[in-house]
């Protein structure tokens, strides 16, 4: 078991990166600064979490223009793993781990609200827990089999097809039985998808005609499109369903800003003659469900059906780096900062 | 029994409204002309139609301009309710009341395949068969109950809500306990909304700013919204729906022309993060549940809950202007051609 965790110090004081500034668009390293406090100790209800690995996600974009889930000083509002140190919570013990809301710190104060899963035996390492056990493995089992369970003949489309979400899409729909296809952003991601991810096909949508890229990739049409970035591509997506189709929306990544409101062309006769159905997919509506979906990936995991790739660095003071890349697409895995040997 | 019956005479020749032309946009009584041809005989598997009441419907529009669907020269693909004059088709036997694809003509050759609904006992008068008890009603019926069953406490929001689908989905809405509230285009079209079609309130959407007009109408949104109309209405109704919303997306009346593509407001954020359900509706999907639909609607149309509005002419020569009528939004009511008494 003890191979599960990385080795860790502790610490009396508490690293914390707080936003110093709001950031106008994506998050820059210049929005941020790193200030230190003293480790607090739980009252009753809280427990104490040595955060082990720091998650940098695309969604922290909208939380760091929010007041209302950051506020300025405050430590960026972030997911992590970490490791309870004292707990006066009666169901969360010393040496349980944790992922949740637990933010860019090296100790976060916790209550059984902050957490969206509560591993006492972990099975697989921990920094799987924030990513393919995590926020986006989780979003891609719960949003795939809840909206439209893929089954053997039904093609399904991903977009972001590399990516954290994307990939366990892809590869819960090719187990299934699907005939599943995968866009993405460059030739070296079209290469992971098919070499690791096993989708049986994948485009580049930056290169060439996409819709008649996806006409020729499934004549009769996909049955089932999930995406996660919206914009022309989507609209290419919709015109290339097949009827009846489910479209599942769990990202708008395409559109940088929606404000002032961007245009694009009208769907709604495409939803209606090809009698499709959309639906939005937010993971923290389904909080409830974390434990169910970890362990039906914990077991793909463990027998070797579910790659995965990860891009961890180490110390406090890369997570906005980290970041930073995220919004320029360089990424190839799940982001995480290792901060335990600090 | 009788008295649900119109007088009819007969003849042995058959007047039919072919497409002269292939209509530019939306059709014009230019388009057509009026030909005369003998009654054919049915041969097996066949039965022969006495139409009574021709139908001009909104979706006619589409029809008219595909060649596959109404060539040159045929009779204007139309449905219609008539009674059964000959029939050589083992289930179906003369006097019987049939509703389906009979074309703009006295009498039409049909097999079962043409056929939307077989009434052997109508309850009702024979016109609602091609109106409330048709195919407007039964779209309504199926749309609502299958995608988005209304329940007490819920709002439903519909466009084009004095129209023959919208005042059926008002009432529907209205008797399961949910809040209803009616779009539409007229101060006129408003009052019937509430005085005859029971909805709690109603608004001309081109008066005033439909934006505020709907958060004030239910400022904790709207759980299904029944679209008739697409465009800039739809965009607003989406952005006043509650989380976890539906929406039935049945026509696409506010657009005129689908070419060159026309551009909008991006939605696909709105559907992601109100995490809503969009889904496309297309009554000929739906042919096998006629009946039960019927059925439904026939008891609540005795029971004197379900009002509705037809316009009835008279005289095959009308049946070109009641189809520009309906173009123009000036009419009230489900439009039929009586062609009994000709």
């Amino acid at each position: 078991m003890t191979s599960l965790f990385p080795p860790f110090k502790t610490s009396n004081r508490n690293r914390q990166m707080v936003l110093a500034h709001r950031p106008v668009g994506s998050p820059q390293a210049s929005d941020f600064a790193l200030r230190e406090t003293p480790v607090a100790t739980p009252q009753d209800g809280q427990f104490l979490v040595r955060n082990l690995y720091l998650s940098a996600d695309p969604v922290q974009r909208g939380w760091a223009s929010n007041p209302a889930l950051t506020p300025i000083d405050a430590p960026m509002r972030a997911l992590a793993v970490g490791v309870v140190a004292d707990s006066r919570e009666p169901t969360i013990k010393a040496g349980d781990v944790v992922y949740g809301f637990l933010g860019w710190q090296d100790y976060a104060l916790a209550t059984r609200a902050d957490l969206l899963s509560h591993i006492p035996e972990p099975r697989a390492p921990l920094s799987t827990y924030a990513g393919v056990l995590g926020m986006p493995g989780v979003t891609a089992w719960l949003a795939l089999n809840d909206i439209a369970p893929p089954s053997e003949g039904k093609a399904v489309l991903v977009s972001t097809a590399a990516g954290t979400v994307g990939s366990v899409v892809g590869q819960i729909a090719r187990q299934a039985g699907a005939h599943v296809v995968g866009l993405t952003g460059s030739e070296e991601k079209v290469a992971r998808c098919v070499d690791r991810f096993g989708y049986h096909a994948a485009y580049n949508y930056k290169s060439g005609d996409l819709a008649m890229t996806l006409a020729q990739a499934r004549p009769e049409g996909f049955d089932i499109y999930f995406d996660n970035t919206g914009g022309p591509i989507l609209d290419t997506a919709i015109r290339n369903m097949a009827r009846f189709g489910r479209i599942i929306q769990c990202g708008t990544a395409a559109t940088p800003s929606w404000s002032p409101p961007p245009t694009g062309l009208r769907n709604e006769r495409e939803i209606l003659m090809r009698a499709l159905t959309w639906t939005g997919f937010v993971i923290f509506d389904h909080v409830d469900r974390f434990g169910e979906a970890i362990d039906q990936l914990t077991d793909m995991l463990l027998a070797g059906q579910l790659n995965h790739d990860e891009v961890v660095e180490s110390g406090m003071d890369q997570v906005t780096a980290a970041l930073e890349a995220l919004f320029s697409g360089t990424n190839a895995g799940k982001t995480l900062i290792y901060i335990g040997e600090d």
